[in-house]
């Protein structure tokens, strides 16, 4: 038999999401008529954009004669989708970026789970707790993150949050590499403001640290004074990465188109102390292990950026965010403390009568047949949280805080 | 600065492709007019089975309707299309499996570059020579290799192949942990028969290594009494993981869907020499770092199964194999010594005049226009042997035939 990688071994039972599926099948086993409400796993419900249906429809025409038929596309993805990226989520938030500095993928969980390769093995990794369980997980399957010591990770760096601190950490006390940071945040919902970011970029450019910076949500924010992008903090480009995804904004869980920044100005060092281009190391692990995201995908991504896609986008967007408006008045009214919700589609809040989370996932999935998300699923100071999302129909949502607010 | 994965710096400079990219792109900035006909890297040019489009069609509508709008769908593939897979390419040759065995992604590229990361960073690695560079490029940069030594590195085993042992190499001599064989082969063009297929399952049935069988140009064998799947050989299930794709029968290069067959039966062991299951491995790592497939991609690909999407793709298969025949024909009568092209799109020969592969690269573009690959580019047994394909349209395989011809 061959050797694996033991550090898949030290993986926590099962992903949250799986998990989390796991308890709703045996429950509809055993219920089959329950009706069911899913508020937890962050997927989108609303159709796509007309807009980009409508280009789909168009590329697979061209891909149906040999004129303009498509095979291998540039790994790092059409320049025409690259341009559309540069010009209207960058250069309109005053942000430069060159061509070759954006890298489209088939998702952020790829890229984001990715990263981590370009990296030595010796890296001390930082992640906010709760976590996107990815940032973690990854970083346990290369290796990074040491045994598993009550519930957490001896290598691995946590930086908690909690309504305490609104939801954004304090710098780290040790000396940390790599920064994974998320805002508007997954799983609570919180955001960031520039002043704030700006002391993570400086915490990163003085301790030659590199922040990993997801702005998967970013569709969610309300004022446009908080930031996009980190790169609307000076410095950033000489110490972050950032990941961006058609998913939240344009409904793209199931079509699967994202895109990765990585500055030509970032640089990391080999063995000797000598700079190397990260740059150029991702280009290189794409070239090499990926081969583009589908044509016609590319092409209903672009069509996000016209005035049609965009108006579309809005509409949806701002669809879900009145979904977490019922979401947080309806907690609100009953009481619970309530956070996020503002600038993203997260409603994070503490669960009632001190229940651990997963008790409450259970008790709420057995008496009013609504799935959430247990906060404990996020890491160790999730634990007494719980995340609801306002991705589904309205109808949904209301009849879901209706049925909370009665058992509650 | 964060410190990089150094093991990056081993690689060669440029995998192939790009660097064919850059000399063609060189030489046509200075040549702008010159014909340019490219039969280098293996991409397919005729359009897309209608079968497939209007699959992609239909579900694009899907996805434009909330009753039918489909988001994140399962990591492994929707069970429509590992269904569709079990029944046409497995259970018609007399192979069974699971649908769980069967893992749905975005390209036999990404599958064969990922797959190491399940195994032991001691594994010791086995590939051909020459090969397909992803599979060695992947360890190199998951440090397998030990550094590079005239060519070769130091840490892999090379199994020599070339026209005295009809491409099919020797066992290895000393032990070995894992093993990557294609056949039909890229870049020989070669097939293999049961009977020597048989030796290799043995020999790693004995010595406790696995196989990683890529079988992307299945499509391309003519005698169906030829093996084409590994399980097709008694035993295979429990020493072997199969890859294959939709991009070199179906057209999908630009359209992206592929599978990787892994085995329960198939097992590892930890450091404590406990049996762990690579299927679940593979699982776990499918559902972190990767996000399923596009929802239409997977239906063009399950439309390739149909009736009609199978007449659409013998017809498309035999196109470019009546190109094959073509170019065997062509460098015959100039009397090149060809192989492959029989079970393969794949032509590959001996460089006249005894010139090197990037000489003979040189020649044939500035003199003739034609780009073809040289082998050294896919190792030091490439040396002196070049790669033709057959994937193009049958009057500018017939014109670069005659351009050859008339300079050699």
């Amino acid at each position: 038999m061959v050797r694996i990688n033991d550090h898949y071994l030290k993986l926590k039972a099962g992903y949250l999401f799986p998990e989390i599926g796991r308890r709703v099948r045996l429950f509809s086993e055993t219920h089959p008529d329950a009706p069911i409400i899913k508020l937890g796993i962050g997927d989108v419900t609303e159709p796509l954009p007309l807009a980009a249906v409508q280009a789909a429809h168009e590329a697979f025409e061209e891909m149906s004669t040999g004129q303009s038929f498509k095979g291998y596309g540039p790994e790092q993805g059409y320049d025409f989708l690259r341009e559309a990226i540069r010009a209207h989520d960058y250069i309109g938030r005053g942000v430069d970026l060159e061509l070759d500095e954006i890298f489209v993928s088939d998702g952020s969980k790829c890229d984001t789970g990715n990263i981590q390769e370009i990296f030595h093995q010796d890296c001390k990794i930082a992640v906010s707790d709760p976590v996107y369980p990815v940032y973690v997980d990854t970083n346990v399957m290369a290796g990074r993150s040491g045994e598993d010591k009550d519930g957490r990770y001896a290598g691995i760096t946590y930086l908690d949050m909690n309504a305490e601190n609104n939801f954004i950490p304090s710098l780290p006390k040790e000396k940390v590499d790599v920064i994974y940071l998320c805002y508007p945040n997954n799983p609570t919902g919180a955001m960031i403001s520039k002043e704030e970011l700006k002391k993570w970029v400086d915490y990163a450019k003085k301790n030659n640290s590199l922040i990993l910076y997801d702005v998967a949500y970013r569709a969610f924010i309300t004022d446009p004074e908080l930031p996009h992008s980190i790169y609307e903090i000076e410095g950033a480009k000489d110490c972050a990465i950032e990941f961006n995804s058609f998913s939240k904004n344009a409904g793209f869980t199931g079509t699967r188109c994202a895109y990765t920044i990585v500055p030509k100005a970032l640089m990391g060092k080999d063995e000797k102390g000598n700079g190397v281009s990260l740059n150029s190391l991702w280009n290189r692990r794409q070239t090499t292990k990926f081969n583009g995201v589908s044509y016609p995908i590319q092409k209903a991504a672009l069509a996000c950026y016209t005035m049609e896609g965009k108006n579309q986008i809005r509409q949806l967007v701002d669809y879900y965010k009145d979904n977490a408006q019922i979401i947080l008045a309806g907690l609100r009214k009953i009481n619970f403390s309530v956070y996020g919700g503002e600038h993203s589609p997260y409603i994070w809040f503490k669960t009632p009568n001190e229940l651990s989370s997963w008790d409450f996932f259970d008790e709420l999935l057995h008496k009013v047949h609504v799935v959430g998300t247990p906060g404990a699923g996020f890491g160790a100071c999730g634990e007494g949280y719980f995340r609801l999302s306002a991705f589904g129909q309205k109808e949904q949502i209301e009849e879901a805080i209706e049925r909370i607010a009665s058992q509650f």
